[in-house]
């Protein structure tokens, strides 16, 4: 069955499969506001149950942590085809304290590898409140192989 | 030359080449405040210049028009080579009038084609205040065959 948006009329993607589109990336954009300001930054993360986890230097994404709400979108596109999805999750940004060994230690498990170069000893996490998934295209496959065209 | 960020050490992309990644894109990620909240939205969109022209519904993102500053990214990421670079422009956006009856026959001249279904007849603007790029991996190559990694 295929869910709709009433008003954009833009096909919705369940949150099972939302959440296991997360599972399955490892690269998405983390929105914040800084200064009235949306602040958008590409970054690696991992999926911990439902929780977005980063690791991230001392900065604007850090400072963020704990003083305002944040996004985070994960999406594909084919330019060829006019089709794509997005998943986007709405939420609470926090650092790890670094004082909450246990938690931290497991943090340090997850596999967090930022492509960029530098130190990134700090680990942010969004706690999701919302999480919404669209597609776009009629036809859209989506990535673990389930064609919702033909109402599987 | 070689720009980098003084803090995260990223490598940055000079504007024009902002402006050239733009010009050869058609999606992207709008990214609008409401209630606090940063709300990230995949949108097609076309380059006017320096300017990003959307069409969209009425709905949250033309409700922000006016009166929340804005910001829109573009990025490309190798998932294998774990290589990828990013924009992203920053500005105020605002809804192209009804009745500047001259600006709103150009905006339809411009092909601004959503993917999905739906009327989308109001057009928005992203006017520019601030444009960056940045790059990350260090080897990364960007999609007009520009090979920074050679110095070139």
């Amino acid at each position: 069955m295929r869910l709709r948006d009433a008003r954009t009329r833009i096909e919705l993607i369940d949150r099972a499969l939302c959440l296991r589109l997360l599972a399955n990336d490892e690269v998405g954009r983390l929105a914040v506001v800084v200064g009235g300001t949306p602040v958008i930054f590409p970054v690696n993360y991992v999926l911990d149950g439902e929780v977005i986890v980063f690791r991230t230097a001392p900065g604007t994404k850090l400072d963020a942590a704990g003083r305002s709400p944040a996004s985070f979108e994960i999406d594909s596109f084919d330019r060829g085809t006019r089709h794509g999805w997005s998943v986007v999750v709405t939420g609470r940004l926090e650092e790890v304290d670094e004082h909450g060994t246990k938690e931290l230690e497991r943090m340090r498990a997850l596999s967090v590898s930022p492509w960029a170069d530098g130190e990134r000893e700090h680990f942010l996490r969004l706690m999701p409140d919302r999480i919404t998934g669209r597609r776009v295209g009629s036809d859209a496959v989506l990535p673990d192989g389930q064609d919702r065209s033909r109402g599987t």
